[in-house]
């Protein structure tokens, strides 16, 4: 068992087969030595764990939560695009976080933050990463979080 | 012809000169074998093809539209920053689009599959792309959609 | 001195210390020929100079003065990422600018100026770049603006 492989099994994260995109575009494209991840959302089993805003219809807990199974689905994209070897992550170069936010609600680094201590729970400092975090209005399918990946590989 | 410009011509798609930017930034900076394009407004003949959020001043269809105009300008300027020559895009790398939403409206990836259809429409296999499709209360100029671009280049 | 550290010495620009992320990110990840610098917030001496919708709280003259003090932030960060050598930046990419909207407030190229202005008057050419600016709704700690950076460096 690879190195993150067996982090994860330490950590009781089993990533689930990739999300399908809700749409005509890719789960991921490697370009040079970067990868990057299509938007993600927190799907486990095939359900979003929280949909509508922050905080009126999902709490800052939630919603964290949520972005956390944002960044699992983010490795498991990852995990398909590198031919099953997460080993080949060198460093989560970027997070992009929109959530869903009720108006002036301004404690989006909160709920990023899921996805953010993901990253280093599984890739260690590898997985320390520059980061964007902001509230949006309206995000797909109602979810309350979306986050994009951009990693560099070997 | 080129091999794109010519699958351009048998769609029917006359690629305008590029919009100029609304302000102090330039259209496409390449950078190592990336190409980034600034985020694109649907203009057609000098003016925006679809104003105001999606649902209520604008259908799904017309914003669609909007993001499928997005995309022939975001060719556009990558026809001039590449020396004329489309041929030399490997692959459109990513997709980052914004609609104009009313809250809690969800059908971004509908009004997103405008720009990514046409980028296979007209790049094939290599148009094929990540993205990040998320709804924001307010755009520049009140546009519906607005598309920004990394591609890979030879 | 360097070449830009006299060039900002010109124009009375006293970098500060790089703002602490607000959360468990870095500020600023290097990878091959980039530099991706974290979202940044308009603080000065320690405290944010704009907070609120444009322009119902703040004014785009504010707002845009607001994004100026991104972009220096911005920089400052750069200078610690790269072992205080400005003069390694051999070029902006691309700015992401997030500006704190009123619903359907449409003038974020505006804001977005003070940030991109300033790139060009301390870094010249080099500093001229690709940029998304959009609106959105809610914003970290409530600022006004958020900027996310990416140079190509040496």
């Amino acid at each position: 068992m690879s190195t993150i492989e067996s982090r994860l099994a330490d950590l009781g994260i089993v990533l689930p087969d990739p999300p399908k995109p809700v749409a005509s575009y890719v789960p991921a494209v490697r370009s040079g030595g970067l990868l990057i991840v299509s938007g993600q959302l927190p799907f486990r089993d095939g359900a979003l764990i929280a949909t509508g805003p922050v905080p009126s219809s999902v709490s800052i807990e939630t919603a964290s939560e949520a972005a956390r199974w944002c960044g699992i689905n983010g490795l498991s994209v990852a995990r398909m695009a590198l031919d099953g070897d997460l080993d080949r992550i060198r460093r989560v170069v970027r997070l992009g976080v929109f959530v869903q936010s009720d108006d002036r609600f301004d404690a989006q680094p909160k709920v990023a933050n899921g996805a953010s201590d993901l990253m280093v729970e599984v890739l260690g400092d590898a997985g320390r990463h520059a980061r964007a975090a902001v509230g949006v209005n309206a995000l797909p399918l109602d979810t309350s979080v979306e986050v994009e990946f951009m990693f560099e590989i070997a």
